[in-house]
């Protein structure tokens, strides 16, 4: 046998466990659950001293990158477990808290329907089974992951930034340690990975893992979308439109526009592309762009904007090209639009289907870009940058995605469940009905399903 | 250029046109719609002739190769649209009058939340966008998949089975020169493609398709899942299993495994294995034999259970392999548990997670069941054969998914829609929130979302 065939028969073990302790959460009740989540923060608490050395191991080499000029400043300072101020791990610790105030989201009927007397029919909702989570070296991830993941019941593997390998080592044995000290919650719940090989490998286990949620760069997460046959949630691009439209207010343009570059430039929800209406673009532009410049921001402007923020001293010519290009740095393109159509058609034809917003007095208006645009958000005068789970009041985020399947735009716990039918009888066959009986279909009380508990 | 790449560039037009005909489509008004389904509706009365005559081609056609054995006298009758009677023609007009009175799916708001005075967030129910459908040779589902995608918003790439080629072409011309008549409808939103190669172009097109249902044999549908990235709604196997608890009465055991089995032995939801508790074995098993042996089904049965069925003069030896076969004929698997454990373990190691049956009288045993066991539908003293859209009251059945995401189990209208998020704000900047202000994330009446339009 080679290596390399042993590598996938250890990866294909290793998610058969998973799928083995999804079966094994299916009995654990709330309690369990929570007791587990307690138990969790409990030796997080008692190891602290541990992890903090392995997460000071992993920024010894980081810093080394850092000053070879091979990793980000920004990277580094999130692969910091302490935090300048000492306070992360602790708030880390108190997130855990959280999870457990959570909502079990398991057993939730969402539709119960008489068929017959005798024979009722309840949706409920359940876990999705095995997720694999492909994270960036944020080794809090393992935690805040690991918390959501056994909360709703699933079973998780993990496969963090390299960066933070002794990080995310000590931190899963916590997390796996404290499961286990919980009688009949499974501790491969949770599972990690340290290897692009072992990612690999698992993107073939179709049978075991039934999500893929890539979190990253757009090569990851475009890797991904093209090497497994297993549903991935997420998205590769974060290309975001603001529309000036013929009515819009200046003040909220600057508004919307500025925040939606400027506050977090490399943010998959940060503006990208700015269109104006010609009608428009005379009184707008000049203000706009002189806020965008006075936040620092370039701009890449069309041939026709170019005249009017050329005085801001920070517009080039555009290419083509600007348009299909997630920037994310303090650059914006500019673009003048014909008409209301061609700013929709644009952004349809352009963007990433992620989040696009319109500046507009016009309720009518407002109401047809949002209806018009194919994204997951649309938004009327309001920053791209709201789009984000913790804004959205999920109070969790597992990610963002642009599917049309699923899930779609800021997805938390909701994007972990699905659901079965349940259906109660009295031992009634198929052939009784449409010739002897038929069925009443009748909607009933969700509360009926706790009836049959 | 090659013919082949201009096969592929004609296919990607097409696909181009279907992404182009789903964003028109969210101009129409529900009116529209169901303008656009009456019209449809004319023009097949007006055009039943013709269209009987082309289905008359295809059905010489196949009686040529049920002569020669090429072809099942079952899928000879699907062919024919008029039906023994003459009256499955005016039903399927009927059917369309049905997707008329069928609410508008889209634009339903599903959670309201209050992120700050002035600024609402709200999910609103929106179609998928492009489906592409490939089912078998039943050339009514022309129709029915059109009007379902047309009430729902969705374009749709149809490609049916080859032995009704000519009555799809005329069909589909038909529903075309109806949408056709109605302004502001596109036509485009129904296509159809007939070769197996088409479909290979299409499912490399995920830039412009949305979803693939492969409604069919096993091997299409496998053959669809290895081959795109494209996500897929559907299921390969059929592998349903009836366990007989410690505490199942006879009566409905013999019910609910008789139906289970012999009522379409065809279907996916046909039962196809049976387990029985070791405790209950010998007083029940002989007698649901005689039953089953009574309804012409031959039984696989296990070394424990072969002499219990032996009297029947319809049991042999099963081998392994029995238990993971979806039989689609009268014949079902036997096997004798130890336990109300292994019985689970079976299923969810064995069966394909589509719909799982216990026959008890005990409440908890049977809940406990309906929590462990993995799958799509699971039901406590009822026949498997209950798992359809039809019957669940789902009024449409666009396929059934043993997928873990998106939809699961009958699929109806909802499986073919998603939802955006819509924010309404007055010029509000992300950065004003969590230094300045704080997130209210009050949740509102989703009625407040009607007084934004």
């Amino acid at each position: 046998m080679t290596a390399t065939s042993q590598a996938v028969q250890d990866i294909e073990a290793l998610a058969r466990r998973s799928r083995e302790a999804s079966w094994a959460l299916q009995m654990c009740t709330t309690e369990q659950k929570n007791d587990a989540l307690e138990s969790i923060k409990k030796i997080l608490s008692e190891r602290k001293e541990d992890i903090i050395a392995a997460n000071k191991l992993d920024l010894e080499n980081a810093k080394a990158a850092v000053e070879a000029g091979n990793l980000s400043s920004t990277l580094f300072k999130r692969l910091d477990l302490n935090g300048s101020d000492g306070a992360k791990y602790d708030t880390l610790l108190t997130g855990l808290d959280d999870v457990v105030t959570l909502e079990d989201p398991v057993g939730k009927c969402t539709l119960a329907t008489r068929l017959d007397d005798g024979l009722d029919l309840f949706r409920v909702s359940c876990p999705v089974g095995v997720i694999c989570i492909i994270f960036e070296a944020r080794p809090e991830c393992c935690i805040q992951i690991s918390s959501l993941c056994l909360k709703s019941s699933n079973a998780v593997i993990l496969k963090g930034g390299k960066e933070a390998y002794h990080s995310n080592q000590v931190l899963v044995n916590a997390v796996r340690e404290g499961i286990k000290r919980v009688p009949g919650v499974p501790e491969d719940l949770v599972q990690l990975v340290s290897s692009r090989e072992e990612v690999s490998a698992l993107l073939e286990m179709d049978k075991y893992i039934d999500l893929v949620i890539p979190r990253g760069s757009n090569s990851l997460v475009k890797h991904v979308q093209n090497n497994t046959r297993i549903p991935v949630l997420g998205h590769a691009d974060g290309i975001c439109s603001v529309y000036l439209d013929e009515s819009a207010d200046l003040q909220k343009a600057i508004s919307v526009v500025v925040d939606g570059k400027s506050s977090y430039p490399a943010a998959c929800n940060a503006t990208e592309t700015l269109l104006v209406h010609e009608n428009v673009a005379d009184s707008l532009l000049p203000k706009v762009g002189e806020a965008l410049a006075a936040a620092g921001v370039s701009m890449l402007a069309c041939e026709k904007s170019l005249p009017l923020l050329s005085h801001t001293g920070k517009a080039t010519a555009a290419t083509e090209q600007a348009f299909y290009t997630e920037h994310l740095d303090l650059v914006i393109a500019v673009k003048i639009v014909s008409s209301f159509q061609d700013a929709v058609k644009h952004i349809n034809e352009h963007g990433s289907h992620h989040t696009d917003g319109i500046v507009t007095e016009s309720k009518e208006r407002a109401n047809l870009f949002m209806r018009l645009v194919d994204s997951a958000g649309v938004y009327h005068n309001a920053s791209t940058r709201f789009a984000d789970g913790f804004r959205y009041g999920f109070g969790a985020e597992i990610g963002v995605s642009t599917n049309r399947t699923h899930a779609r735009g800021p997805v938390g716990l909701e994007g972990l469940m699905i659901y079965k039918y349940k259906m109660y009888g009295q031992g009634q066959a198929s052939v009784e009905y449409g010739k002897e009986k038929n069925f009443m279909h009748s909607r009933i009380g969700e509360t009926e399903y706790q009836s049959y508990q």
